[in-house]
C-alpha cells in the first residue's frame, strides 16, 4: 500500500512537471540566450530567500514604446496621426496650402516634412495636438486609433505591436511586476488605448507632453491644451521622467534606441538585481532592419554599451518566432 | 430536521450580521452626516449593478496633504525642514548671517521669514532643497523625518497625522480605491515616508517639484537637483497635475483649503459618481481653528462652494472622536 501511494505521488508530481513545462510564458520567443536571460531574471527576483530576490513593490519594469512595443516605421505612428489631424483642420487654415511644413503635410510628403527638422515637427505637433480640451483630444485619439491604417500592413496601428513583448508584459505582471511605458511619444496620445492593447493603465504611462491650463468654461472645469512644450521624454529626460512619475528606480528596462540608453543606464545603476534589454531591429522581411545609422530609432552607442555591460540584445529575426499578433491568425 | 437546519442557518446569518455591524471601518469618526456620507458613497460605488457603481480601476481618490492628512500649524511642516537644512548648511555660507531671509531663518524668526513673501520662501527652498542628487536628498529627508520634533507636541511630525483620515485611507483601499496624494508640498519631501505613514506608495504622490538633470558622475548616473521650479502643485495646477500623473479623473477628492478647490471642482465635474469632502479646522483645543481669514490653509471660497454644491464638510471638533493617533495611546 505504501509503495502504491508513493507510486501515485510520483505520477502526480511528474504530471505537474509536464504541465508546468508545457506552459511556456513566452511562446513567441525562440529558445536562445535572450529568452533564457528573461526567464532567469524573473525566477531570481521572485524567489524569496534567494540572493537576487526583490520585494514585489520594487519590481518596476519600464518599456519604451516606439520600436520596443510596436513598430516605428515608415515613421513614428504618432506622426501619421499629426498629418491626419492637419488634414482634418485644413479647411479652417487656408494659409496651410502654401505654408511649410503644412503644405508638405497635406500632400503626404514626409521627406519635405522631415527636411524642416525639429522646428517643422514641433510646428506640426502644436497645430495638431493643442487648442482643444483634454477630453476633446482623448476622443480624437480614440477615433483615429480605431480607424487609421498602417500604410504597409493595411491594419490598425495597434495591430502592429510585437507579440513577444505582449507576452513579456503579461509574464512580468504575473510575477508581481508593475509595467510602465516611458516613451518619447505623447502621453495623451498613448493613454486612451494602452490599457486595452498592452494591459498598462493610464497612470503607468510617462511620455512627452504639452502644457495644459485649468479653466472654468460655462460653469464647467476643463483643461485646455496649450501650444507649449511641457516635457520631452527622451534620452536623459527618461530617467528624469521616471524619477518624477514613479519615484523609485526600475529594476528592468526595455528599449530599442540610443534615446533609451540613459533609461537603461539609470536602471543598471541600482544597487540590487536589474535587467536591461535592447530590441535590435534585424528583420528586414517581417519588420524592418536598422541600427547604427538610422534616422529613426538609431541604435549605435546603445549597441556598444549593451555589449560592454552584458545587457541582453534581442535579435528580432532569430529570437522572435512571431513579430505581430496577426501572423498567428 | 429541516426546521432545525433552518434555525441554525438563521443563527449563523444573524451572527454574521452582528459581526459585520461590530466592525466599524471608521471608529474615530463620530456618528453624523459626514461619516454617513462617506459610508454611503463607498457602498454606492462598490456594489455591482447599482446605478452609482464605479469600476474598481476608476476608483481614484485624491488627498491633499497639509491640513488634510496631517496638521499644517504653526507652519507647513516642510518649512521647518527647510529651516533645519539652512542651519545645517550655514557653516558653508557665512554670508547668511547678515542676508535675509537666511538671517531670520537661522534665528528661527518665522515672522520675518514670512514678511519676505513668496520670493523669500522660494529662496529658502532653493537653498535648502537643491544642489544635491536625488539619492542624497532622499537620505536627508529620511534622517530629518526620523528625528525632528513638532514644536507643540514634541513628537515626530509623522505622529501629527489625522487618525480619522488614516482610517479613511485604509477603508477606501479595502474597497478597491487607489489612494493618491496631491499636495502643494514637495514631491521628494513626501515620497520617502508616505508609504510607511499613509500606506501610499511613492508612485501615487503628486507634489511640487524642482527640476533635475541626468548626469554621469565618475561613471555613475545621477539625477542632480537644480535650483529651478518645475511645478507648483496648487490651485488650478492640482487638476493639471492629476491629469498629468494619473490620466483619469478622480471620483473622490479630499482637501482643506481654497488651494484644493479646483481639485474638488475637477472631481465633481466627472460624469459618474463622485464625492468631495473638506476638512474644516474647528478644534482650537486639540488641533487649531481657522478658515476664512487664515494665512495658512485659508478656507473661504471653498466653504461657500461646498455649501452651494452639497459637498461634505468635516467639522473636526464634532465629527472626529480622535484627532491624532497618539491620543489613543
Amino acid at each position: 500500500m505504501k509503495l502504491l501511494i508513493r507510486f501515485f505521488t510520483l505520477v502526480i508530481m511528474l504530471s505537474a512537471c509536464v504541465v508546468q513545462a508545457a506552459v511556456d510564458p513566452l511562446p513567441s520567443w525562440n529558445p536562445g540566450p535572450a529568452k533564457d536571460a528573461v526567464l532567469q531574471f524573473v525566477r531570481d527576483v521572485k524567489t524569496p530567500g534567494q540572493p537576487k530576490f526583490v520585494r514585489a513593490e520594487d519590481r518596476i519594469a519600464v518599456f519604451d514604446n516606439d520600436g520596443t512595443l510596436w513598430s516605428e516605421r515608415p515613421a513614428y505612428f504618432q506622426l501619421f496621426f499629426a498629418l491626419d489631424r492637419v488634414k482634418a483642420l485644413a479647411p479652417n487654415h487656408p494659409e496651410w496650402k502654401t505654408k511649410q511644413p503644412f503644405k508638405a503635410a497635406l500632400e503626404g510628403d514626409l521627406k519635405t516634412v522631415f527636411s524642416g527638422g525639429e522646428h517643422a515637427l514641433i510646428e506640426l505637433v502644436m497645430a495638431s495636438h493643442a487648442g482643444n480640451t483634454t477630453e476633446e483630444f482623448e476622443q480624437i485619439v480614440i477615433e483615429w486609433i480605431g480607424t487609421a491604417k498602417h500604410p504597409r500592413f493595411k491594419r490598425p496601428y495597434t495591430d502592429c505591436v510585437f507579440q513577444p513583448m505582449l507576452e513579456l508584459l503579461s509574464y512580468l505582471r504575473a510575477n508581481g511586476f508593475k509595467t510602465w511605458i516611458v516613451s518619447g511619444g505623447g502621453i495623451e496620445f498613448m493613454r486612451p488605448w494602452v490599457e486595452k492593447v498592452y494591459g498598462i493603465p493610464p497612470e503607468q504611462v510617462i511620455g512627452s507632453s504639452i502644457k495644459t491650463r485649468f479653466e472654468i468654461r460655462d460653469g464647467k472645469p476643463v483643461l485646455v491644451r496649450l501650444p507649449e512644450i511641457d516635457f520631452i521624454d527622451d534620452k536623459g529626460e527618461k530617467p528624469v521622467g521616471i524619477h518624477k512619475f514613479i519615484g523609485r528606480r526600475p529594476i528592468a528596462a526595455f528599449g530599442n534606441s540610443d534615446g533609451d540608453l540613459q533609461m537603461l543606464q539609470w536602471t543598471a545603476a541600482g544597487s540590487g538585481s536589474h535587467f536591461c534589454l535592447y530590441v535590435h531591429h534585424t528583420d528586414a522581411e517581417r519588420e524592418w532592419a536598422y541600427d547604427r545609422k538610422s534616422s529613426i530609432g538609431r541604435l549605435d552607442k546603445g549597441l556598444d554599451e549593451a555589449k560592454a555591460k552584458g545587457w541582453t540584445v534581442v535579435d528580432m529575426k532569430n529570437d522572435w518566432k512571431v513579430i505581430y499578433p496577426f501572423e498567428k491568425m
